[in-house]
């Protein structure tokens, strides 16, 4: 599947087209699914997720010697979904909270699937952590490592480190973790002898390194994961017996007409000419990659109506529901879930929200839309639901994981 | 008050202050609060909101025949804040949504002091105005008012209108509500015939006029303001036996040092001047203005830390606890809340999500931090608990209202 991906039917793929006129998810037609539970509705689709997963572990096969995936919780914390991951023994997940640790739990992943990779670690998250031994720890500061040493003696950790370049989603700056600024992520090059040196002095045993390189990389970006990773070998010198190489997340899925799907074997290659020789296990925490495209958030036509020229489609779901589009310039694609024939139209679609800035697409086209008419938002299952707020209290909203 | 606020200490005021070494808000200790009710933990000032809504209620008085305020809920929406303003007498409140309206209630406000300024309305939200018979409805679309004549005929409504022009915070484009670009908000001159034509076949009966400008503005804005209110003439001329003209919010505050406070005597002479001749009331929906600078988020200090020479000063809450710093450009002001001695140190700060965009603020000047110290942010009590979200389920916070 590199074909591009430029014709307005770009997100159409099994699982997820129009069937007897009507956008399925998997066999469910979503209008009906709106019907019947009624919108705001968010719909995530368990085979695709299950599609994703096999993908990305049949890529990771070919690129190491022993290799994990750890889910990051973060994109999407839906309790279904993280029963439905842990079930199928198929990947772990990714912490970076004491409630997200405990959510893992109840979720059914046992210690040993779990890895917490946590900034700005207070008091109250180590003394959660020194709870649960067998987590697989990383820490990104020399004040982490220190609360860990005390509350945790002897603790096998991980060290998160950053190689000071990195990649957000289409040049976001907002999303650059690691680049040419300092970020708050990870230590340094400089200040990585002294946590080696604290470590071993305070009893900690270093089992592993983390490198979160960024996040929504597709093929074009692998030139500059290529350079992180040459920037991770300086580190991997200075620690002997590592058991992990954690290399983050951050891999990205098409958002637009004209983005082609990530590279996979290209990407399984990059990971077997820098590390293949190495003996430690390589770890990876997908979160956008395995939830993204396998989410669709369904809202209801509430208005049509010409303003100005511009054609405003209102909906009864705005931008807290989903910060994307409106905070971080990535966009969801709409579709309407039973089109209607006749020309198409260029449309604003709006949410109901007070902001102005509340605006799910501007000047697309789209085939003709009615009040009442349901729209689907395509790619909506990662940090949509997990990062919506109630602001005007409009905040409230569906979830259902389809088989 | 009208002094230039340029100093590092450009934010103290009779109230905020420090007190034998200690942040006050009001006879509060703000280092004992977050010790007793422990961190994140958002504390409101009772006694200023309420010199604030007298403030505004004198320059109204000069300003027009009548007037009303209605406090723009979705600001903050704290219920013991809704519940002491309710029982102040001294304003309304405007709701965005039937979940806003049914809060009011709970709070204590009459159906008569509650208006709703909706967009993207629904027909479950004109089904709950239906409820609601006197409440004071401000329609926006045409749409809107074809729902509310066929579910509440005869009522009375108020028009939003779209006066072409706006003003944004700062002139961030993202909360320019009125402007060049057509926006979803309001009638537009061009339908605003139409929508009178339709109010009168259908039945309703249109009471009032509603116009927001933008948000935020201060002084150096009000020429704009005053552009915006000639622009509303000629959309009062089509209208006879209007009852009110509501202005919207939109009043700003000082946010960082070198801006003034809004001139309220000027803003006050403005509205003389364009509508003191007029019978209507004048009506408006301050949120910020009444609320922000009275509420402050304390957060403790989890760890101090150079990376790349920058002085990280870590903190256990982050951007989800209040969007405006990392989404708005809009900055709270960090304040020691038990400042120590020593020089000043450049320190750039960080909330605890996993995001690069995560910091509070960057490159500032302050008395040196270390782990443990509270940290106040100032100006929090806008737009921050109201619009929070629990993204790395990091989203849990205490609230207090101060006498």
């Amino acid at each position: 599947m590199t074909r591009p991906t430029s014709a307005a039917d770009w997100w159409r793929r099994p699982g997820l087209d129009f069937r007897h006129g009507e956008l399925h998810l998997g066999r469910q037609s979503l209008a009906r699914l709106a019907e019947e539970l009624g919108t705001p509705l968010y719909a995530y689709h368990g085979a695709r997720i299950r599609a994703n997963l096999r993908r990305l572990r049949a890529a990771l096969r070919g690129a190491a010697r022993a290799s994990r995936i750890f889910y990051a919780m973060k994109s999407n914390r839906y309790p279904p979904l993280l029963s439905a991951l842990a079930a199928s023994g198929g990947c772990g997940v990714d912490v970076c909270s004491p409630d997200e640790l405990a959510l893992a739990r109840r979720a059914g992943f046992p210690e040993r699937d779990i890895s917490y990779t946590g900034t700005s670690f207070s008091e109250r998250d180590a003394q959660s952590l020194a709870r649960h031994p067998r987590v697989h720890l990383n820490c990104d500061s020399l004040s982490s490592l220190r609360r860990i040493a005390r509350l945790s003696p002897g603790r096998e950790v991980g060290l998160r480190i950053n190689p000071g370049l990195g990649i957000g989603y289409r040049r976001n700056a907002q999303l650059r973790y690691a680049g040419a600024r300092a970020t708050k992520f990870g230590l340094y090059r400089e200040q990585f002898g002294e946590a080696l040196a604290l470590a071993r002095e305070s009893g900690l045993k270093i089992v592993g390194l983390h490198v979160h390189s960024g996040c929504g990389f597709l093929t074009p970006q692998l030139g500059t994961l290529d350079r992180i990773f040459s920037a991770v070998r300086p580190f991997l010198r200075a620690v002997a017996d590592l058991r992990y190489l954690n290399l983050g997340g951050g891999l990205g899925i098409p958002l637009a007409a004209g983005d082609r799907p990530l590279d996979l074997d290209a990407w399984s290659r990059l990971i077997r000419r820098h590390f293949g020789r190495d003996t430690f296990e390589i770890w990876v925490e997908p979160g956008d990659y395995l939830v993204k495209d396998a989410g669709v958030l369904l809202l209801q036509v509430t208005q049509v109506e010409i303003k100005q020229r511009t054609r405003f489609v209102g909906l009864d779901g705005g931008f807290n529901l989903h910060p994307e589009p409106a905070f971080y310039d990535l966009p969801l694609e709409p579709v309407p879930c039973r089109p209607r024939a006749g020309a198409g139209q260029t449309v604003t679609i709006a949410g109901n929200i007070n902001e102005a800035l509340d605006l799910w697409a501007e000047s697309i086209a789209l085939p003709p839309l009615e009040e009442g008419d349901f729209l689907a938002l395509l790619n909506a299952g990662g940090y949509g639901a997990s990062m919506s707020s109630n602001h005007c209290m409009r905040g409230k909203f569906v979830q259902r994981l389809l088989p």
